[in-house]
């Protein structure tokens, strides 16, 4: 990531039709966009007018729209990508309703013959801190390899019984019925930026399912090189964001010493990568804890 | 549909917790709605005020709404289904983004040994005439019954599959993913009847596969019962409605003596079911047809 | 529009930046798009695979998307538009919700002395025959100038409040509550061109306020250059269709004579402008007709 | 709100019909609704199944929703308003996008005369820390009173012009575009609770304008007795939380003891209402700030 905001910004073809594989068969492809870092300060800039002449340049306004949920001029910017993934990945992803979805469809096309097979390191069993999730360390080398072959005969097994199906002339959207969540489907997925960091928020997150964590990924690396900036700010103020609830600020309350923050000098704060403003602010959210 | 009008409107519990049977496992069943007829025309008047006075009576005003496409006062009644189906009709279903869901999780919960198995009566070839369907005709009934038997055998053994890597531990959200798409899963699914409506224009229309044909039909039934008028109307004026192109427009005139309009008798529209507005309406429609 | 067709396609920047006046002082200006007709018949062709290899050629298949209600493709297209207009248009266009908005901001900043004055043509008395419109005449030239006069000064009136207001220090955002709705306001309005679709039918309705008939035509016009085949289909089979209900469908079966149908030859269906593929879906229109 | 906890659930019907006065002439009034602090825990049960049976009581459940962002359960329960509010607040309320509204229409119907005109206290100057709002003294009682005076005298001559223009015939939706922003209208808005919470938090805030904060309040009022454990937990979750950014993470960090976590008994923690489960959640917080 360093390397790319040191290079010159990459030109526009470089980016467009930027492809990323993702588990043993899928992909993630940027088909098309519209709009970047400009076009969010260019919205911004239409709603807050004169009030923006303060924020001299972009870096600082997107970073203080998005810390401010000044949510608007981040929809703005849109981005069409081509992904290839298994049907239990879509239908996660799917979940996200303020997207525009064109998916290839079984019941126009016979699908292809292609599954997901987890690697080794990924066959791991059911968590016991996490009802949702796997555990931590994968099975033996020997079981893992064991239940991936098996995993792979039925895949074999429910394709070929398709192409039986279909050799009988079953209509196609039947002869699918028993095709598996592990079969690959591609589909066509429109978003804006402002809902796509929802989305990977959520997706990137610890408790998401590996494998659409995977795609996560993939699309956070082509957004940071579609909005740079947006995509820093994201980072700084979403993805690695604390949030502490009411009790648990009053928690924090007790473990700090009530002139801590006095003793904090700006300099240190400035060290800390905050800018004047947010140094304001640190102190105030600092003030409210302790006079609520 | 008339007998629920000459009928006395049924009682709330009646509705409330009406279920119907869908395919061989699943069903709808309504968990709760706010609205019915009344507020739809509730909202209407707040919105055309004195403009509504003229349209005395409720089952005018919503079929007048419905006909010129007001379509927000239809969004202030909202139902809330719990619904059981098979994952490939959920696929499609999902698809309409304007409802809110909850859906039974694998990562969470061992999915259940149900699958959907078409009758011998729906196995049908692949359609000639449409690319996405089935034919008319079944297969003979001993072929049809080979493929039932098909599909079951492989049900069960991939449920089988999924027993036995949840036997050896594997997470639940990976022991999954080989279950076909003939598996059943639930959720509770709520929308607004305007976004309803549209859900069943689409879903029983002729070209909508068969499986989740008869749960539009099953959820059409529960909507008559809710909003009568507003089920009539959408009978009326959206499902049997026609639809003409500009071309096939100077093909029907055409088709059309210029003066038959003339010699129609407002009596014989009447008879037809047109009340005088619509008289109105349709005489208009077919001057412009003429003079366009 | 014919004369755009038989051009040479315009050049991309012609078309970025493109921008027409509306009302007295308004405009809308496109500010970026992303996708063309070949985006829509691209996601078409991932989602009905095999499906689309019939239809050959990019013109056909939009026209059948459209002709079918298959709206996800037209999705795939998305415009930016930078748009001046008064306040009271403003209000009945953000009903629109499935745009994203960017609004210059009365609390940020001062608003601009702008209002719109109607020309004379356009004052009219209150119409006879529609409940929320104009009638078809306007009011005699003196009295449309006597009160286009007395409206402009009404307006002056409003803005020099405001600016006394503003002298003695009030808030912003507490000085321009008496402002009228005829005061300019300006915004970005991003929206893709299936929900575009949707506001141009609603809004080129007769029934639509003039005021806000003139920004749908100016969009129209623009949409017409970005997506010209998808444009001139919508023209055919949304805004230039007729649509009858099940009742006028019985009037009109009355008017016809039942083998008016037969007698068509389909030479002068194509003279209409039908392509086989739609002679075949009028005959079987008309053959429901005569026997539902 | 603590005494509605203590008290036995209020009744159905004294909640429907609810009614709230806002401003000089405004109220927010609950209509109906559908779904309470069950219908959340019944929709998670569907989607979590056995997962959430060791969460055992509901008020448990819904805090762990809320906590960690499972929104879909709280989708599950809508309410609708009836609505009188000034337009200049309409027009920053009707951004929230996820809501049916239907609204009083000045084309259909006359405006009655109806202006808000801000109490002396509210009668502020222009905020010099905040460029969109006012500041926190008002104006001198005189001052105030003649700022007050102005404005009611503008809004009579508005409704003047307004009704000679309605005399001359002119039509209304043209005699109304110089009423001013600060004209009562009224509607019906339908929103879920997951989407109302989210307008809550963005309208609660410092920042929004008084006058929509005002109806803020109300409607909080109003959905702390629909669902009160769910508006607790948005409360303790939401409103009341504290975010911070990585850098300031970092600068906490440095105004820590790494040892203070230890040392904090998990009995206090509980004392400050944290329960088993997020003293969990709170020293994994802290001990990844420590070691990040």
């Amino acid at each position: 990531m360093e390397q790319h905001e040191q290079q010159s910004p990459p030109s526009v073809d470089s980016i467009k039709g930027m492809r990323i594989d993702c588990l043993d068969k899928g992909f993630v492809r940027l088909v098309d966009y519209m709009g970047d870092d400009s076009a969010i300060v260019q919205a911004a800039r239409v709603s807050y007018g004169a009030g923006t002449k303060r924020v001299h340049e972009d870096r600082g306004l997107i970073r203080y729209l998005m810390r401010h949920a000044h949510t608007t001029p981040f929809e703005m910017v849109e981005l069409k990508f081509h992904v290839k993934l298994p049907i239990f990945v879509a239908r996660q992803w799917i979940r996200h309703r303020t997207a525009n979805v064109n998916e290839y469809s079984g019941r126009y096309s016979v699908m292809s013959d292609e599954f997901y097979v987890p690697e080794a390191e990924q066959i791991r069993p059911q968590s016991r801190s996490n009802r949702q999730g796997r555990g931590e360390e994968a099975f033996p080398a020997e079981s893992a390899e064991r239940i991936r072959t098996s995993l792979q005969d039925f895949q074999r097994r429910s394709y070929d019984q398709y192409e039986e199906l279909l050799e009988q002339d079953l209509a196609r959207e039947l002869a699918r019925i028993n095709l598996p969540l592990s079969m690959y489907t591609e589909w066509y997925w429109k978003i804006d930026l402002h809902n796509l960091f929802h989305f990977l928020r959520l997706r990137l997150d610890d408790h998401a399912q590996h494998e659409i964590r995977v795609y996560g990924d993939a699309m956070a690396e082509i957004v940071r090189q579609v909005t740079p900036m947006a995509y820093e700010a994201f980072e700084d103020y979403r993805l690695n964001s604390m949030f502490l609830s009411g009790a648990e600020q009053k928690a924090l309350r007790g473990m700090l010493n009530a002139d801590a923050l006095d003793s904090v000098e700006d300099e240190s704060l400035r060290e800390h990568g905050l800018s004047k403003r947010e140094i304001r602010e640190f102190r105030a959210k600092f003030k409210r804890l302790f006079h609520d």
